[in-house]
C-alpha cells in the first residue's frame, strides 16, 4: 500500500527491502528489571521512540504518541521502547535528570540510555541507525527487520497502518 | 492482532467472521458525477463515515478524521465515502442544507444521502447496518466484507491499523 | 492600554471614541422568554457573538468562546447574546434549522435572528454594524457604547482584557 | 467584577485588600543583562510565572500562557517574568539544565532562579508567597501590590480580565 507524501518522514532503503535492524547499544535501562535486546524481542513488533528529554517536539508529540501506541496495541504483539539519544546539552540531560523526567511525565515503558560515543557527540545507537535528530520513530517487524524510520512528526493514521503492516 | 478495549466502539459479529457488507441505499449523491456502489468499488478498501450535519461529534471528530484518511492513503487502495444518515431533525437537515454544509466545510469526497424510510425515522442504509447513531465509521475490505464498525470516537492509531488489515 | 497587532481583528473609530451601539433588529428570539434590547441591558457589558450556523469558524471558535465568556463572568456584569446573521445560504440556515442547531450544540444563551433585509442579502443588524462576515465578536460597555468589534478569531487573553475594560 | 468559581485557583486575602508583593529573592537571572526587582518595575503590571522545568503542567500550559501574555500586551504596560521555583528533583533541575531548557523551548522573557533555602526544600521566594506548587501565576499591579495568585491552570479569559484590572 502506498502513502501520500509526508514531508518530514524519511524512509531508508531498508523500508523497501527490509534488513535486520542494528542491535541497541545501551549504557543504562529504566523501567525494566533486566536489559532488553532486539534479539530477545523477536516475534513481536518493536516501536522505538528515540527522544531527548529537553526536545520540545519529543515532549509534545513523540512521547505522547508512544504512550498511545502502548495503550492501543496488545503487549503480546507490539513492544514500545524509549531511547534517550542525547546528542546536545549532554551536561543537562544526564541519567539522573532523565530519571526525574520519566517520573514526572509518567513514562512507564522501558527506556534505554543510548551509549555515549568517545569520538562524537552522537551516541552509538543513534549513529548506527543514521538518525537525523529527535524525535525519531523506528518500527521493527516480528522478524527483527527495520520497516520504517520517521524523523519528526508522523501521523497516528499512518503509524497505525505501518505497525499493522509490520505484524504480518 | 488484538486491541485493548475502546469504550465506545462496537464490533459486530461480522468482524470476527466478516460477511458481505450490505449495499448502500441512496436517494442522492454529492461530489461525484455518477452513483457509487460497494459492488463497483470491490478491490479497494471502503471507509464510510456515517454522519449528520448537525451532529457536533461528526463535525468535530468524524468528518475531519475521514478527511485525514483520504489524505493519508492512496486512492487506489482506500476510498472514503460520506453517508448522511438523518434520523432526527429531518426538517433541518435537508439535501439543500447538506449541500451548503459540504461547501462550507470543504468536504470533497463523495457523499450519499441515506434513503429515507417510509416506516421509520431511521433511513434505510442505517437500518441495514444496525447503526446506533452518528458518527459511525465503517470499514469494508477489498472483498466487500464488513470488517469494522465504530460508533462514536475511534482513535487514528487503531483506525490506521484496521484499514491496513483490511487491505490484506 | 495598548495591544500588539492582531491581524484579523478590526477596530472601528468608535473604539477610540466610543459611540452608542446600534440597537438590535430582530425577527425572532431563541432561549429567552421575552425579547431583549440593548437599551434594557444598560448597566451590564453586552457581548454579541454574530454567527452563521454553517460557518466553520463560528462553530469551532466563535461560539465556544462565547460559551466560555458566559461561564467565566458573572451574569450581573456580562450578558452574552448570539446573533444569527445569515448573509449566504439563506435557504439552508432557516430559523427551523437554527433551532435544531442550538439544541444539538447546547447553546443556552439568548440567540436573536437578525432581521432579513428586503433590499440585500445582508440582514439589518449586520448592516448597521458594518460587519465584514462571521464570526464577529462585539463588545458593548455598561453605558451602551460600542467598545470593540472583531472579525475572525480574537484571543481569549485580549478579549478578557477588553471585557474588563468595558466594565469600568 | 465577580468571576464564577475556578476550582484550582487560590485567592489570598491580599486579593480583596491587596498588599505589597514580597520582593523576589534570586540566585541567578537568565535572559536579562541586569537583575530585576519588583521595586524597579513599579508602574507596570508584573506577571510572574512560577515553574519547574520538569513540571508537565508548566511546560504544557503555564509557560505557553506566559508567552501569550508577553505577545498580547504591550511591554510598557505588562512585564512577564519566569521564576524557577525548584522544590523537588533539585539534582535534575540545576541552573545548567535550566539554561538548556530555556534555549530549547525558546523562552525569551527574563527568568529568575528562586534562591534555595538552607533549611527547606522550598526556595525562598516560593515560601514568601506561600505557593502550593507549580505552575503558579502571580499578578502584581502598577503599585506593586499582589492582586492574584493562581495555582494550577487558569483560563486565558479570566487572566486577561485580571491583568486589565491590575492596570487601573
Amino acid at each position: 500500500m502506498d502513502f501520500y507524501g509526508m514531508g518530514e518522514s524519511t524512509e531508508p532503503a531498508t523500508f523497501q527491502r527490509p534488513q535486520l535492524a542494528p542491535e541497541l547499544v545501551v549504557s543504562r535501562w529504566f523501567n525494566t528489571d533486566e536489559p532488553l535486546t532486539l534479539a530477545s524481542l523477536r516475534g513481536r513488533v518493536v516501536v522505538i521512540e528515540a527522544f531527548q528529554m529537553l526536545c520540545p517536539g519529543c515532549v509534545a508529540h513523540g512521547l505522547p504518541q508512544a504512550v498511545r501506541i502502548q495503550q492501543t496495541f496488545a503487549a503480546a504483539d507490539v513492544v514500545v521502547i524509549g531511547l534517550h539519544t542525547v546528542f546536545e546539552h549532554h551536561e543537562a540531560m544526564t541519567p539522573t535528570a532523565l530519571e526525574a523526567f520519566l517520573y514526572e511525565y509518567r513514562i512507564r515503558f522501558p527506556v534505554a540510555v543510548d551509549m555515549p560515543s568517545e569520538a562524537s557527540a552522537i551516541p552509538q545507537t543513534m549513529a548506527a541507525y543514521a538518525m537525523q535528530g529527535t524525535p525519531t520513530m523506528i518500527l521493527i517487524d516480528r522478524q527483527g527487520r527495520l520497516r520504517a524510520q520517521h524523523f519528526g512528526e508522523v501521523s497516528d493514521l499512518r503509524l497505525g497502518a505501518e505497525i499493522m503492516a509490520s505484524t504480518i
